[in-house]
């Protein structure tokens, strides 16, 4: 999916919420552990609850390797059901991989090839030639960390390297590798206040936020910093939606927290 | 598999060579293709021809991503047949992997409790709070990248923050964490004239170095600036052992590569 596309879906669903698949089985309703897919069936619910609501998916993939092959198929099964039934919805693989070329090159076919995402979030402290691969693929986003959400954040990231803090080198520095159009960046909601620095940098790039919600980040600051005229957000909200209730009415339940979501977005985007 | 137990085994074996499994169907014998599963068969013919030669063996995580859930198999399976066949071998899964506290927690089980591997690669990008939840597991090793053995490094690693290079200020900054002991890092054999500012850093913890073989780094350098009196270094090498020769006999020719780097080890130990 281009920039455009899913600027489009954007602006027609008024909405730029992210729903992130995060399938833990000891957070679900009990009575799926014993179907055959427990992980699909709560993916399933969930995206036929909140699909009217949000334009992408996010999966960790790190809950999906924790379940081994099973969790392989699980995410197999998820993507694919997301392909045929909601063809216009963004897909993020939240797998913060990065790696020396030919490694690089290995994740970027795992997961842009085999399993169809439109995007995959990427770890910069391996440099150029670990990300590049990934940035081949001129159809796909690549969406590499530059601020993120948690408190670790200030142990390196914000270190003052010769002129400028680490996320800032690290964002002006991705610019100028090749296919870089195709950059997004990761900022986390907990850190709104840089987002106006970040967007004299970017005024241009998607960013993927994540923290609003479990983590304490707040929307209308993010939109007050972050957003662009073409929206250029992506927040993401994942416990607080999916695990809002662990009762059989868990589908439902996530598809109000989804749609309080999506109304406050709104609101935000009649701002522009 | 404790650090001691580790370091007894090099002393036995006289060499410290980790060998690399990057399961690439590109480049394995066409014959191999043609069975059930050629990834694992490729492995159990490179691990019997080389055990006698390594003290560890390191899956790319990436190369079995790239084939899905049947790669997934292939990873179960190798690893299986490692703690079985060899189990005084050391495995290190090389995924690289690194989010936040949660999310770290789920890859820490993947690795080591459903796959049960000795170690782990971790990013340090987000910091201490997605580093941590690998060091919980205080009978397993948390491998850190540190100083990277591609082109990329030079892009942040070796940036000056504050006072020193990111890639000090990781190593110094991570000795602070909890369970900072069972830390090891990478540093790429590229780098070699980086180690003896490494060592005055950290004189004891275990190094993993990449990029003797294909990517041109020597190991007699390696040993000069990284070699501490018990030895402190797994020295890996992946496409130049593993994939010598495409023909019949790739395992023999593997093996005898494995020999030849565990020869000039058992060299540079006498040096000890």
């Amino acid at each position: 999916m281009t920039t455009q596309e899913l600027t489009e879906q954007i602006f027609k669903k008024k909405s730029f919420l992210c729903v992130g698949l995060d399938a833990d089985l000891d957070k679900m309703p009990t009575y799926l552990l014993s179907e055959k897919n427990p992980v699909f069936s709560f993916n399933k619910a969930i995206i036929d609850a909140t699909h009217e609501f949000c334009v992408a998916y996010k999966p960790n993939i790190a809950f999906y390797e924790a379940l081994g092959v099973d969790g392989w198929k699980a995410l197999k099964k998820t993507i694919e059901y997301l392909h045929h039934e909601y063809p216009e919805i963004y897909t993020i693989a939240d797998a913060k991989r990065g790696d020396i070329g030919n490694t690089s090159r290995m994740y970027a076919k795992a997961f842009f090839e085999d399993l169809g995402f439109d995007s995959i979030t990427v770890a910069p402290y391996m440099g150029k030639d670990s990300v590049e691969p990934f940035l081949e693929f001129t159809n796909k986003h690549t969406i590499l960390l530059a601020l993120t959400s948690n408190e670790g954040a200030f142990d390196f990231q914000t270190l003052k390297t010769d002129d400028e803090e680490l996320y800032k080198k690290v964002i002006k520095t991705s610019q100028k590798w090749n296919n870089s159009e195709n950059l997004m960046y990761v900022v986390g909601a907990t850190k709104a206040e840089y987002l106006a620095e970040i967007r004299k940098i970017i005024p241009e790039n998607f960013l993927l936020v994540p923290g609003v919600g479990a983590q304490g980040g707040n929307l209308e600051e993010v939109c007050k910093y972050g957003m662009t005229k073409n929206v250029g957000l992506l927040v993401n909200s994942s416990r607080k939606i999916i695990y809002a209730s662990d009762s059989s009415n868990f589908a439902e339940i996530a598809g109000a927290k989804a749609e309080a979501m999506q109304r406050q977005m709104a609101t935000e985007l009649e701002k522009l």
